[in-house]
């Protein structure tokens, strides 16, 4: 009798460790969406760079970034724990960890919007090792519908999505249409955000429903030759532009012209809507920032003048010109350069209206 | 000749030299404000530990950390370097480095409202080394009025404000009036934000005009007895708490009466102004939290039902309870707890009404 008892003992045992054992999914086995191009050999890059040549050492860094993409899935878990193998990891004082080296959770609620659930990073983490932390538990473990934002500003090599052992997951269909490109500076990238889903391109993607795919190339989105040929080979409906945040006057002068010509004749027919730059509030003092602003400004007004009102004013009827506001009383800024969530918020919003209206006279709604 | 034309470039050389040099002034040298108690040892503490006895390990440093201080001063320097003797510093996955070891800096505008000038922490800082970084730069070299919020989660042991060797600084006399304690949790500490002057009681503080001094305690807010002795201890005209955000419901039915108790006898006839605690997004799906939160808001309605209605009803006239709102659409948590900037100034500018209606009553405008 005391056998049994004993076996019954150990078995509920047994059982009890292994419902509290993990099995892990890599995330690229599930939906990843908001992908430039399909095929990397990293599921996470969002560029491969054996094929495309030319970035120096920090662009490298960061086309391999998986800033933009998301992964989507349904599970009944009650606990979700993710583990990486990082690559290059970024480090800052003016964004949060859990925006560029950790995860943030959506799940689809009842009235079938993507809510926000759950976001970190593992506050440990140690170069080099394995990094596995608790994003989200005590769930009641029916199912779920999860929308999981990768790291804005490092690289992945692996992405193991941990649930509970008698638990499913598996990758859902998107429910985003289309796919709108975005290239622009660290302002697209999302720099300064607390957390992955909070850049504009991330919250007009969730606003509006069209997917978006990331170029963003923080303090790199200078409109150069060679990314501009990335630009070419993507599969997209339509671009927006943030290409007068990085450049000054001069390169604005010199690049705008040849990188609207490649695009035209790359994407025929299709909308390159490019933004002006936002205010940055360092310019409230500092009189160099504040010349080398408007100086650009007056580029990109003179170019589209001249653009719109040409001789050749009907080659460019595909490309627009529209101004996104990031600011509310000069209190949206964290570092005099870049916004934070709520100024990210306004830019997104500020722009829905107009870039939905281009983007219904091509059928893209 | 050949040798007065060296001797004259010599000369310029060394003007040319001496006019970058920076001149250092310690910031406790101008006007330090909302400092709850005016003459601890270190003058970036908020609390004597040397006098005030009972703190843990966690509540020792946090007492010693400057949040809520800021600095005032004028100068006419073209450039501010800092240069800080750090004691403890704090690390976390979900706050900007920029608040809880970098400096936050606004000018006087000509509104004579305090506009965001320049944010900034040194991202190469090394333990236990002078900390030196270029805080802005390229001012036009007239004369401004300065507010410099300090770190809000590290210690100082000196905090030296760098300026050009041929521009003058002095302190200037704060427009903020009376004095209003707060005491909360982390929230009120401002976990989360970006910047130091982003937490709700900051906001509040520009927003007002009121002077803010802070006994917030992240996580550690939890009317332990000897945090009550501060309590009674501070010069205040009135109180605004947060004491329903880390004690759970079992701690807020023990404590609040004997903590409501205390205070009226320290403090008979000054306002206390209780808030509710914020919906922390953590809610949304796991159930733990969800329950824990609930519970501890039955307590407080139940405490607060009893005190406002009971037979000693007006021995609690000058206890009130008010409801902030730090939520946008679920879009304003940064790790399920903590708003952002955004869900910050929410909470600050929901109960701006309520509280100055309460206030007007006792003659504080």
């Amino acid at each position: 009798m005391k056998k049994i008892i004993l076996s019954v003992l150990l078995f509920a045992a047994i059982l009890s460790i292994k419902s509290q054992e993990i099995k892990y999914t890599d995330a690229s086995e599930l939906n990843l969406i908001g992908k430039p191009f399909p095929d990397t050999p990293n599921p996470y890059h969002r560029i491969d760079t054996l094929v495309f040549k030319g970035f120096n050492t920090t662009e490298n860094r960061q086309v391999r970034c998986p800033v933009g993409m998301s992964v989507l899935f349904k599970s009944n878990t009650t606990k979700i724990t993710m583990s990486t193998n990082w690559g290059y990891v970024y480090n800052t004082v003016s964004t949060m960890p859990i925006a560029f080296r950790g995860y943030d959770l959506y799940f689809k609620n009842e009235r079938g919007e993507w809510q926000y659930a759950a976001s970190g990073a593992n506050r440990n983490y140690q170069e080099g090792k394995e990094d596995t932390f608790t994003l989200i538990e005590n769930m009641d473990g029916t199912a779920h519908d999860f929308m999981l934002y990768l790291p804005m500003y490092s690289e992945i090599h692996t992405c193991k999505i941990g649930i509970d052992n008698d638990a499913y997951i598996e990758p859902i269909e998107s429910n985003f249409r289309h796919r709108i490109a975005v290239y622009g500076s660290s302002f697209t990238q999302g720099v300064s955000t607390t957390r992955a889903g909070m850049s504009w391109p991330m919250q007009f993607m969730r606003h509006t429903g069209l997917q978006i795919v990331s170029i963003a190339a923080s303090g790199r989105c200078m409109m150069q030759p060679y990314y501009t040929t990335v630009l070419e080979e993507l599969e997209t409906d339509a671009f927006i532009f943030d290409t007068f945040s990085n450049p000054d006057a001069a390169l604005i002068r010199e690049r705008l012209l040849p990188f609207i010509d490649r695009l035209i004749k790359a994407h025929p027919n299709k909308p390159l809507i490019f933004q002006r730059t936002i205010y940055r509030e360092k310019r409230n003092l500092d009189r160099v920032v504040d010349e080398r602003e408007t100086a650009k400004a007056e580029a990109v007004e003179e170019i589209f003048h001249e653009l719109k009102n040409g001789k050749e004013k009907e080659r460019f009827n595909d490309v627009y010109l529209i101004t996104p506001n990031a600011s509310d009383n000069h209190e949206t800024s964290v570092d005099g350069i870049h916004p934070n969530d709520y100024g990210y918020s306004l830019w997104s919003r500020s722009i829905e209206e107009p870039v939905m209206q281009i983007l219904a006279k091509y059928g893209i709604r």
